[in-house]
């Protein structure tokens, strides 16, 4: 829940108030102002394609494309980075194919700078399909049939090839609930994987390799990758193994004891969350950076962010509702389009209603880490975040 | 084919090379310009919302919004003035609630002219699904299966309700083959309905009336329908009944053959037309006016028209094709992107790859009614015809 955690857990007791600037080849973070009651930062996050002003969320392009909105229109959301998927570009078209078009901002046309998963996390959604060992992960296309293999290094390989600014390590990610002897060994497997992508990323002087930090819901093995990761003196580090099946407050909890740890003067991403509360609250606690297909996923099903909550579309009460989805939110969406409008297209199946409530989730999330920014930088998080979490927490679905 | 006319029956011999201006309380047309050649005509058409440049392509809204474009995407593909549906926006959301939304340009925010169709054709394609009176037709909703009731009338109320700036006659278009007994029943019909129409349309100080000439594949009748409809004085004439089952060597010889026949003075439309082809030949007879869904739906197919005619974006041979759908499109997906990002996404079913294969499409047809524009304002319009037809004309499939 929004205020649930005690006094004895405040993220304020674990940050500075302090600004600080890393540097490393392919990126540098400056972290402009943090909130001394939370230690939620406001930053600037430099690299090859541009710079990103944190927090920040990425929209998702897992075949190199948004649903249902073009580069364009994912720019004019106001989108400063974007996230697209290894394991998606290794199967179709093919790293080699996109490398060989100048690779990916080339190949879709997207000069911003783009994050790169390490196929990772969707090898290990295969479930049946998948045998794991020490070297790395055998699976099947989920389209075709074939067995391909990708280990850490395989990962490297792809992502070298694929050329994001930002790559991350290829990890084991746990469902939720894990045992902690399925924890630990995903998390120590992990570690051993770090070493081996560490060692064959070929491209540090213009990408940057993100670390991931597993550890399932336990607080101690959370603490013990830190430490593990945290060792290779990597550009940025990730809280992974988060929304992967346990419940918002277990969320809230590992983020909240995990993100503090983390060093200071670096950039912390916290992976495939989520909604508009979990980015106001792990914000809080001291995260940069967020992705999740939420925005784009709930257009699907006709569903949107709001100032009130989400909102169905396709709800009878919006027929005659001349108003926009939301008035404080500055989409073109927004500004152009009534909900009876938007209730029409989506209940004819139109696709330009499934696009129009993309434009209007992929700029809210953007613009709600946008307006923590601003708190931030002015000195008003505690009020902001009080005033958010008394008005909006309990709209949102659990 | 391309230049199967014979000379006996040369265009050219029956059009001006002088220009006129058409006055009428809702609508003028200039013509600009008209190729003595051909008679093809470049005009400005100037509604309540704005002037439009003849000869123009009108993209499809049926819904009150095109299939996979935005109204942004919509202008930015050059689209001076769009076409709606009655028979859809009837039955949903109903011409009542656009009314209350303050008509079609507020609820669909479009605020260019528009062009609505009277309802006719897609009543007359139901075809089990009707029943036709000397008052109208009564049909089951394609979606619902309730019986609706439309005729002149109520097509005259419901467009009235809708608010384009112009609105089409009520008439009965025959599928071809038809017998001659059919074509004049329908014909004969369509022109009692005019007179209805023309005494129920309500709105004559800011909506526009179109008549249409039927006809079917008959010279005779088309002469006589042409008769007939002029006879109302109104400020526009429509050639329907194309494009309903013929050949296109039958389409070509009914729109050379009847469309010198209409007033030069004011604006003509050919219904329901079509391809790059279809539309450079009906502005050498003399058309200014089009509207075809073909952009949008061959878009969801994944094909996409060309200088080198329709190219299958699907097919193996544009995997690793670098290059542009066509070098000399002034559209943003020939700018931004090439064939071998387009072939990936439409291989993988991605939306963002049909969106950007529709905005394609539509500026394609948009672009080339401008180019003969161009052309005949500048006097090159023969020239320009027969290095299209030589050039193009066998690519396009029949």
């Amino acid at each position: 829940m929004a205020t649930s955690s005690n006094s004895s857990n405040n993220p304020a007791q674990t940050t500075v108030s302090s600004v600080s600037k890393f540097d490393s080849p392919a990126l540098s973070y400056e972290v402009q102002a943090v909130c001394p009651w939370s230690g939620a930062r406001a930053g600037l996050l430099t690299t090859p394609h541009g710079v990103v002003e944190t927090p920040v969320f990425m929209p998702v392009g897992t075949n190199a494309a948004l649903r249902a909105l073009t580069w364009e229109q994912t720019a004019d959301c106001g989108a400063q980075i974007v996230l697209s998927n290894s394991y998606h570009l290794y199967l179709r078209p093919g790293h080699e194919l996109i490398k060989e078009a100048g690779g990916l901002h080339k190949f879709m046309h997207w000069d911003k700078p783009i994050l790169t998963d390490s196929g990772g996390f969707q090898v290990f959604s295969l479930d049946a399909l998948r045998k794991i060992t020490e070297e790395g992960v055998y699976f099947k296309d989920h389209k075709g049939g074939k067995t391909h293999f990708i280990g850490p290094k395989e990962s490297m390989v792809i992502q070298n090839a694929i050329g994001p600014d930002i790559m991350m390590a290829f990890d084991e990610c746990v469902k939720n609930p894990a045992t902690e002897e399925e924890a630990r060994a995903a998390m120590e497997r992990t570690h051993r994987w770090l070493a081996v992508c560490q060692q064959e990323h070929k491209r540090k002087h213009d990408q940057s390799l993100f670390g991931i930090v597993q550890g399932s819901m336990y607080e101690h093995l959370r603490e013990e990758s830190v430490q593990a990761v945290t060792a290779y003196d990597l550009p940025g580090y990730a809280v992974g193994g988060v929304a992967v099946g346990e419940d918002r407050r277990t969320i809230e909890r590992i983020v909240l004891h995990t993100t503090p740890l983390l060093p200071r003067e670096k950039p912390r991403y916290l992976m495939g969350v989520g909604t508009p509360w979990d980015l106001v609250y792990a914000i809080r606690c001291g995260i940069d950076m967020f992705d999740c297909v939420s925005p784009t996923r709930l257009a699907r099903h006709g569903t949107v962010f709001s100032s009130r909550g989400r909102l169905a579309v396709k709800n009878a009460g919006f027929r005659k509702d001349f108003g926009p989805i939301d008035e404080t939110c500055p989409c073109s969406t927004c500004k152009n389009h009534s909900l009876a409008y938007l209730h029409h297209l989506v209940r004819q199946g139109e696709m330009a209603g499934l696009m129009l409530l993309a434009i209007h989730n992929v700029t809210f999330l953007i613009e709600e880490a946008q307006n923590c920014r601003k708190a931030i930088l002015s000195g008003t998080f505690e009020d902001y975040f009080s005033r958010w979490s008394s008005a909006r927490g309990p709209l949102e679905p659990q």
